[in-house]
């Protein structure tokens, strides 16, 4: 037991004691320095990684404690290092861009230093001056060098791997305070000292267009103007760790930078970017190259949530996050956190509707989250991409969306084809499947035309592009939309999707409504996915399943899926009912003579299994050149199985109809089986909130104001 | 608030207090008594449903409260029945081999005059004299005679529907003092007082071969003298309520008959059957046609537990399972539970290895159970399925086995093909794939041969049959055993699984080893399916996956599956490795030149995808006329998409071997690739404990007693 330790809080008292548990446990085993050789996952990867681990959680208890045991235990692992760094040469794998000296890459070299710095900043003071010089000398400025000047195409990108680059460098340098190194740090090598036109391992000029390198340009440039990352926020989670670490740093040390203020507080929108990209569940949304799982209770997020809450107002309801996450950073932001959770000062995270942009300037499109209360403050979250392209880690999927609600998914994006650091699978690195099947358009619930990937699925014309925000209502009342527009997925067509969350007490959670108009000159064939949770339950209209199981196609994704049964839905409309996780879900859709819907399942040519097997359906529509596809997705009832009760299986929409659609409005339509029905208008052509619109239906005059109006009529319970 | 609430423990006050509300509430709805027309589900199903939990929470209000408001409850209901319940015809959907009155079916009529008794019986005494009289003549003595003298096909069969009725007849009875309706109720309707040869919907005779009828009956004839239950826990946790109720009842009333003690206890081995056949999750093994999910702590199985403890011993170990349940029943049993919760006397509920015999003498071979426990008393269970059919509700699953460990389901039983009360699937009952699927031999671990089904799927061969228990070691130490012996499944071929837990410090969880023996006269082709519950990581061996995906056969439940991919393992071992719950699992499986692995899963013919996609892998092997199967499953490492990094995710053996197998011994062999050794011997043809056996093998011999055993060498960390 540390003596110091009953004075702090609970939550940190705790995360110290399991730090210190940690340390001891290393200890015991014994602190190694054994010469690299190995991958990641291999010994010597391993050992150098608990390492960095190891000598930051020696330097927080000493620091937190006086332990001198502890400072001792971070003088003499960096004094071995020391020993040994200048004569390793570069790691033997040679398989990086930017191959390291301790790892195979300069990226874990840069995580081991950023962590690294923090310990010696603990012990600095307490350091012999000799040893200090020593370990400057010998190990800090010949590895700082070494991932800055002698790997630039590491080091001066815009790039999340050289922001890493440019934290480690410069929290070296603010603790040896080697104002060279914060420099070079903060603004990257000058191009005048590097080789003209260098490039990087794909021909790439290392050198931005911006001409800027360093962390202040990656502050400028990483993020939108709303803190949003192009990858999504599983990357943003990665990205945002240097950020935080330097970024608190140098307000420590360098304070008249003023850099937590930076481009109107850029670090703390970012913070609140991520905790807003996340389902009921805490998962963050799996856009573009996501692994699944990943969460706001991830170790990881714990500095995210601490640093907001610390830094960026001490907003409470962060606090309730912490409870969650059970820990705290061992600092003053982490005290902090855990001093208001213990006077008792946490309330409900509870987060509202938002819409990102993308882009450095916040012109390429973004993402729209509407989120909805329902009972027991139950959320459902609906979250629409139209976004820009990510670079490399993006997917073609413009205007897709996904759904979850206090279940979790319920209209799921399938994320990335990874198993992130799973020898097993591909040795962790992306599957080949992550390009055949998780990119494309068809793995997304979005509109693909002519069974083909939005931009072709080649990201060097999708990236000259974005959708944009068409309407917004995101005011967290009973009806919110979130419309957007692409006109380049496909050329010559311009598709409009908005979707609205519909709260009204007489269904039991928020509806989904769903409008994707398609306008063009061609004819086309069109399917919409919709990738279903849970098991089918029924279908209201007639389908047969396939005896002979092959791919639907020979690529854009096509080449993975199995049609497994095909329906042939009568004109008007068609229901899906499938079982979720304890509850029931009906989609209605509206469909036209001809329409089918096809029951697939990803599986076919994937030689490793390293597909899921999900369900889904596609309704698919051959013909028109302009066409709209309507849908409401209703949840409804439960059924526990300890119980056996199934509770309202069916759903309540007995009519779905569109009423009008042109290009300048859109009116539809839908029925409660007890009577009430709604109408819902919509104005294609202008968005504004401020405009008077006027549309007859049925010899009834409509005028209101604003680009969308809801009326409700028959409703036999008011 | 109730008065007397603040009395009670807080497990009861809490029970009380949630069926004041449910009472209120459904009184505040009003208390309606319509002309029964609806199907389960239907509107005036739903109704009398609600009816009987509403004067049952009442009559238990009134009871413990005093409060004669709650009297009145039961007193105004049941009269409003009295009023019209002689004037009912029988339920108009005439549905059943027994059609009710209130309900469609007889049994729903039993399970309301089961409940409805009791709150008469809370209220019996407060009433009128006049008040009763005329409730008993008009309404309970009618329903009690229609119950039994105009349904005896419902109520003199050996089955749990009749024990519902004997129950219903008896509490009522016992209730009105009615010795001729309580000696009805044990004895059943005396044969000479039927119609001769009397048969039910399938023509089967009404009466048993044994001549006898009622509640006596049913406690010697439906449970094995264990308290295992031939149907599975499933059926048990159904049919166990009436036995429960009526038994406890009868305590009361008729202590002479001392009906808890009968035959041996019966009813509390029943109770301890019930509860010890559940995963460590707490859900029941899905035996035969078990819906997955039903649960120790589904709220029918409250009263198990604290009858269990009540009646039978104050086990403080079913303390922490009502804990868990977080109710008690409202009487003294409820009581005393609540009240040793309250006083701490809870204890961890930590059930060890068991067998349980099936058939009523015990003759019929039987489940066997091992348990062991690990690192933070995490348990891994082993079900070995060698019972009798299990009348019309058993599957053709001689030998199979189904594992569980702290995650869940590792090895799954598919369970059965039916979504209860779930309309959009058949209207809740069996659906066809029960039968063609569900059922059927390869939809379980256990050996096909020449892809027919045991028994051919004949139900009229299977129940002449059963396989026997061989041997038995559930001691609880760090190796067991389970082995038994079907000789009956296929004509001319013995089947004899033995399998092991073996819990060693090398391994992170228990290993389950699995010898399967069959020996024979004739060629066959096997097929062992492992239903491992996950996604397929990777195999040691070449597999190529299949293009065109059609139905691998035409019947015994073939006709479902698909085969995904075909391996061709080499002479020697093969493995397969998946990833479940957050944790890995390594198949090591010893192969024969020309052996095949198929990857499987079910999906054909499934028109209206009422099968579960969940994925298998069949070991298989053509021509000998006997052969045996031999695998070693390890549980090993863990992984979270939260830290993302991957703990120990490949297995630990190296080398399996079956050294010796033949009609006397069979010696296997494994190695951990750290060197250590473990050689386990089985006897094939001396079950006794006490025999002496002598092997020798590479010159080295062995001697031992008792069945089996093994033999650890080289572990290094020794
Ligand atoms: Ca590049
Ligand atoms: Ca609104
Ligand atoms: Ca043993
Ligand atoms: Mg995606
Ligand atoms: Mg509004
Ligand atoms: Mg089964
Ligand atoms: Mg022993």
């Amino acid at each position: 037991m540390l003596s110091a330790q009953t004075d702090y809080p609970p939550l940190f008292a705790e995360a110290l004691a399991r730090t210190q548990v940690q340390v001891d446990g290393a200890m015991e085993r014994g602190f190694l320095v054994p010469t690299p050789v190995d991958m990641a996952g291999g010994y010597t990867h391993e050992v150098h990684k608990q390492n960095w681990k190891t000598l930051s959680g020696a330097g927080a208890i000493y620091r937190l404690t006086g332990d001198t045991t502890y400072a001792a235990i971070v003088r003499d692992g960096l004094l071995a290092y020391a020993e040994v760094y200048r004569d390793w040469p570069t790691h033997p794998t040679a398989r990086s861009y930017a191959t390291g000296k301790v790892f195979w890459q300069c990226l874990n070299d840069a995580n081991w230093l950023v962590y690294v710095s923090e310990a010696y900043a603990d012990v600095y003071d307490w350091l012999e001056p000799s040893v200090r010089s020593r370990i400057n000398a010998e190990l800090f400025r010949p590895m700082a060098d070494f991932l800055s000047l002698e790997n630039p195409q590491f080091f001066n990108r815009i790039h999340n791997h050289s922001t890493w680059g440019n934290a480690a460098v410069g929290m070296i340098g603010l603790v040896m305070d080697d104002e060279e190194l914060v420099q070079r740090a903060l603004y990257g090598i000058p191009a005048t000292e590097l080789p003209e036109d260098l490039r990087d391992d794909d021909s790439g000029k290392i050198m931005s267009e911006t001409g800027r390198a360093g962390f202040l340009a990656q502050l400028d440039l990483s993020f939108s103007p709303d803190g949003y990352f192009t990858e999504g926020p599983y990357y943003l989670r990665y990205a945002l760790s240097p950020f935080l670490l330097f970024g608190r740093m140098l307000a420590d040390k360098r304070p008249e930078l003023n850099n937590l203020a930076y481009r109107d507080s850029i670090l703390g929108k970012a913070i609140d970017a991520l905790l807003l990209q996340a389902d009921p569940l805490g998962d963050f949304y799996p856009l573009n190259d996501s692994q699944k799982g990943m969460s706001l209770y991830a170790p990881e997020v714990v500095k995210t949530v601490d640093y907001g809450y610390y830094l960026y107002g001490q907003d409470p309801t962060l606090l309730s996050l912490a409870i969650e996450q059970g820990s705290v950073t061992l600092d003053a932001a982490g005290l902090a956190v855990a001093t208001a959770v213990a006077a008792g000062k946490a309330q409900p995270f509870r987060p509202g509707s938002v819409a990102f942009t993308d882009g450095p300037d916040g012109q390429e499109g973004g993402v729209g989250i509407l989120r909805a209360y329902g009972d027991g403050e139950e959320r459902t979250g609906l979250v629409m991409k139209y976004s820009a392209q990510g670079m490399g880690h993006g997917h073609f999927d413009k205007l897709s969306y996904s759904l979850y609600d206090g279940t979790g998914e319920v209209i799921q994006d399938y994320g990335a084809a990874r198993w992130v650091n799973i020898d097993q699978k591909g040795g962790g690195r992306y599957l080949p499947e992550n390009q055949t099947w998780a990119k494309q358009t068809v793995a997304h619930n979005t509109l693909v035309v002519d069974r083909t990937s939005h931009y072709q699925g080649d990201i060097r014309i999708a990236e000259n592009f974005h959708p944009d925000l068409y309407a917004w209502d995101g005011d967290g009342d009973s009806l919110q939309l979130v419309s957007a527009v692409a006109t380049d997925a496909y050329p010559g067509r311009r598709l409009h999707r908005s979707q609205w969350l519909l709260t009204d007490s007489l269904f039991d959670h928020p509806l989904l409504i769903d409008l994707f108009r398609v306008t063009g000159d061609t004819a086309g064939v069109y399917e919409l996915p919709t990738w279903y949770q849970g098991q089918l339950l029924a279908a209201d209209f007639d389908y047969t399943t396939i005896d002979t199981l092959t791919a639907m196609g020979a690529d854009h994704g096509y080449q993975h899926l199995l049609t497994e049964a095909r329906g042939y839905p009568e004109a008007g409309t068609a229901t899906v009912q499938w079982f979720g996780r304890g509850r029931f879900y009906t989609q209605t859709m509206i469909t036209q003579p001809g329409d089918e819907l096809l029951f697939v399942r990803p599986g076919a040519n994937d030689p490793n299994f390293n597909l899921r097997r999900d369900p889904g359906f596609l309704l698919r529509r051959e013909g028109p050149a302009s066409t709209t596809f309507l849908a409401v997705l209703e949840a409804h009832g439960s059924y526990d199985p300890r119980v056996e009760v199934a509770e309202r299986p069916f759903g309540s929409i007995s009519g779905l109809h569109l009423i009008q659609d042109d290009s300048d409005y859109t009116a539809l339509r839908f029925t409660h089986r007890d009577g009430a029905q709604w109408t819902l208008l919509l104005s294609n052509h202008d968005a504004s909130p401020e405009s008077i619109h006027e549309l007859i239906l049925d010899d009834t005059t409509y005028r209101w104001e604003g680009v969308h109006h809801l009326i409700k009529t028959n409703d036999a319970s008011e």
